[in-house]
């Protein structure tokens, strides 16, 4: 097998079906050539996958057949229990079996969290794993954890949620001594509540460049390259800005559709908007990972198209090549 | 005096002076015919109104002059003991010796909001006031809080931030039984913290019209007609908003200055791209209100400009002819 790395996809957690995951895989094979991919689903979704492809690819593709499908629905709890061969679970054991370097998965949050960290178990000294992502802002991407992972954190959390941040922002974006920010509702030492202050102590005396509280609008302007906080806090914050920008996106769409000389506007204006469209595009920030586990998980976005599910892959290429879970593991072991 | 209904203005408070203030005000005497204003200010700062205003308006319009002005670095517990004769405080105390129904401040928001908690006090049977505004949304304003008055929040405090929001909401937007949402990670009943789910229940035994979490997207999308949260929840997450808003009107007029090519096209669409920065325009949305005071405290954004401070007089205006503090005081005294 001519490939040095490869990545386990589960087929069926999306919205959109696992045609999505097939265009997304098409494109990863022809981009990364020592790239070798898994693909896990239920044998009728598997088999429709494109023939050429399946020829053309035929030595850097292999598949799990799987039994069942975990839905957005399902409890937690009862997914460890009872779904056992569901192709979530099979592409998480691909990893935890080091067949695979990662794995990626459209499927229920929650599911895939508890799955992952029942198989695969936390890096010896982080207490919680967390979700980090990249958020969109004016000099390029931000990352920002944790994004709901943990509704309910202490200062320690957040410092390892410092660090994997950090080791995260080092790795993609290759910035040697990534900028941390605490999340705050003020840049003021006396502002905040009493978990951000007890952090900002821990994190002041870590040996991470610290630079003290962001607000909200902060995240934007990269003022830091990796924003900590609570995943209660980061998971609204998230979800709100997704909301802002679909209704902007909204509001564009209606005022280039008032009538015909508003349509005829947005036929001239085309090529700017498209440009615009692009820069608010979110799929190119799909990928969420899963940090602080045993092994590479990333969450990609329920609604992904190929394109999406392409970025959420992407992620997992970067992060396997890297090395992610070790880098982790010697900076935890070195404090 | 032919007037009903006075508000009171600190002309100081905003980064863009007290010209603003003016502007706002030319407008409200003109839009008003019922409405008195105070002014409020250094006395080089009030010799410097536009004398034909002040002539068309001199039945409606009066001057308290001021010896010092609150900076926005100065901590709010000093301006209460030092500042006694600040604009800030003097159009305070205007709604404190009931001279003014109401008062406008683009001062400070700590230092406002510690002298108005200072001087006027809180309804009996409100344990903290909180700072409600309205959000844009696909149909029309929504209104949340709290938006960062409270660091440290009960159950409590947040059944009494749902309902001083509903009644926001009605007088304000003319809704008979506002929809009440809480802010949380997930819609169902398992996710979130302790102190969410605690609220819950609480909310679910009032008589208000209450329908369950809610989650950051949905704000924008009129799932309720009030959404209420944890100051440091909702600071951030209207900091998040603001701060992504601007990202997007960045990217805009950069798409639209790329070459000159482009800049034709935005030329040719103009009329659109008004509509949407019309759409987009948080001025519109300017004008906090601090409830759960005994008196009317409006704040308006540090950077406002006239439009966006007669925005915030508006709200003032609106919530003084409703008599916004003894609705409160009935509803709170009827539990």
């Amino acid at each position: 097998m001519n490939s040095d790395l490869s990545i386990a996809l589960d087929i069926m957690g999306g919205d959109r079906g696992p045609e999505v995951v097939f265009l997304a895989a098409n494109n990863i094979l022809k981009k990364y050539n020592t790239v070798h991919l898994t693909l896990v689903g239920l044998p009728e979704a598997l088999q429709n996958i494109d023939s050429s492809m399946k020829g053309k690819y035929r030595d850097r593709i292999s598949f799990i057949e799987a039994t069942e499908v975990v839905s957005m629905n399902d409890n937690p709890l009862e997914v460890i229990r009872k779904k056992k061969k569901s192709s979530l679970r099979l592409a998480i054991e691909e990893v935890k079996y080091k067949r695979a370097h990662a794995c990626v998965s459209s499927g229920n949050t929650g599911a895939l969290m508890a799955t992952a960290k029942f198989l695969l178990g936390t890096i010896p000294g982080v207490d919680r794993p967390a979700i980090i992502s990249a958020m969109p802002a004016v000099n390029g991407p931000v990352f920002m954890l944790d994004l709901g992972a943990n509704v309910d954190t202490t200062p320690n959390n957040l410092l390892q949620f410092a660090i994997m941040g950090s080791i995260v922002s080092k790795d993609i974006m290759g910035i040697e001594s990534p900028k941390i920010g605490l999340l705050n509702i003020g840049k003021e030492e006396i502002k905040g509540n009493s978990l951000v202050k007890d952090t900002s102590k821990l994190l002041s005396d870590s040996n991470l460049n610290y630079i003290g509280f962001v607000e909200g609008s902060d995240i934007f302007q990269n003022v830091a390259d990796v924003v900590v906080t609570d995943g209660f806090v980061g998971n609204i914050a998230l979800k709100s800005i997704e909301g802002v920008a679909s209704l902007i996106t909204y509001y564009v769409k209606q005022e280039f559709n008032l009538n015909l000389f508003r349509k005829i506007q947005s036929l001239l204006a085309n090529s700017s908007i498209r440009g615009i469209k692009k820069r608010l595009d979110s799929r190119r920030y799909n990928g969420a990972t899963f940090v602080g586990l045993n092994g590479i998980v990333v969450k990609s976005h329920g609604h992904s198209d190929s394109l999406a599910f392409e970025s959420a892959i992407d992620i997992a290429v970067i992060e396997a090549r890297k090395d992610l879970t070790s880098e982790i593991k010697n900076y935890i072991e070195g404090l």
